[in-house]
């Protein structure tokens, strides 16, 4: 034993679980730091050890979602086309996620988002990013820059159309199948392309 | 002759023109409401008669930008493709943009932004904005659900990813030139698609 440090499992867990309960219940600009920290059952400085203030919360595991994409890029054999790299990225980042966090956490979260344009913005500015970090792993694996570039929008555009699906109203269906049935239907959509 | 009110033509136009030119002399931190107004030769009153904030006037003008991709949509024959509704709304846009806005003028808004986490943020919401309203568009011309949303955000890529070439330095070829290049590139990927 050396000093007091209380190190309490899952407390960042609790943190996140704790936030969202209390901006659904409360709403966002109504709960406080103290609150949340309350509730998981953990000192503020507990929780400032963790976040900067309370909207990092709701955006805490941006780094091992985009990990998720962008290690199955990394993973892919050399030569695999862009196409076929963003299907596995998806593939990868949509059972990652359906097992992280189940259906009705996901859907709390995106109410509370939703609600706010403040937090809207910051959520579109994460998919951007992550737009990008796809990008960069497209590039690193050897795709030009102008398709690498396209095929990190057409990433998230799918991974995003599929989310809302999964999370919308009554939906029952599995992530990975909504994001299969996107991807297809992006690839039907382009390919009936004429002249410009 | 009604009153004193003073009537200035072009006053919204000096003013984006001036919190543009003070933004990248002296920061977007460092530059007041009082000083954009100085600059452009208006009163502070005239400022927040168009603008709620001094963000505000660097997003100026998304109303008409929109409706320049949602007009061409609207005002295409019935039956008309997804994919040829999306090319619609690019040129139309692409054009409407290069012949409202030079390119160092749009060159020098994006280089004030990127400095900018919360900017970025606001731009990206603008973008997402306008991806939405592109699929209502798309809905409103009889295209299905899915590929509506998939289309909206399909265009918003192409779009970005033209105007970031377009814009990039030392670049001098055509926006819409570039346009058609990322569609048709675009269109060249989805279809490289093999199994799911």
């Amino acid at each position: 034993m050396r000093g007091m440090a209380r190190w309490r499992p899952g407390s960042t867990g609790r943190l996140q679980q704790a936030a969202i309960e209390l901006f659904t219940e409360n709403g966002y600009d109504a709960t406080t730091v103290a609150d949340i920290a309350e509730r998981a059952g953990v000192t503020e400085r507990t929780f400032f050890r963790h976040y900067g203030d309370k909207r990092e919360v709701l955006f805490a595991g941006q780094q091992e979602f985009q990990a998720s994409f962008v290690g199955a890029i990394a993973d892919a054999p050399p030569g695999t086309t862009a196409m076929d790299l963003a299907a596995r990225a998806l593939d990868a980042a949509c059972h990652a996620l359906q097992e992280a966090r189940g259906r009705d956490r996901a859907r709390a979260r995106y109410a509370v988002i939703t609600a706010h344009a403040a937090l809207q913005e910051r959520e579109q500015l994460k998919l951007a990013v992550l737009a990008r970090a796809v990008t960069g792993a497209l590039s690193a694996h050897g795709i030009p820059d102008l398709r690498a570039r396209l095929a990190g929008d057409l990433v998230v555009s799918v991974f995003s159309t599929a989310f809302e699906r999964w999370i919308a109203p009554g939906t029952t269906r599995d992530l990975v199948d909504l994001q299969h049935e996107a991807l297809a239907e992006l690839a039907d959509l382009a390919g009936t392309v004429t002249a410009a």
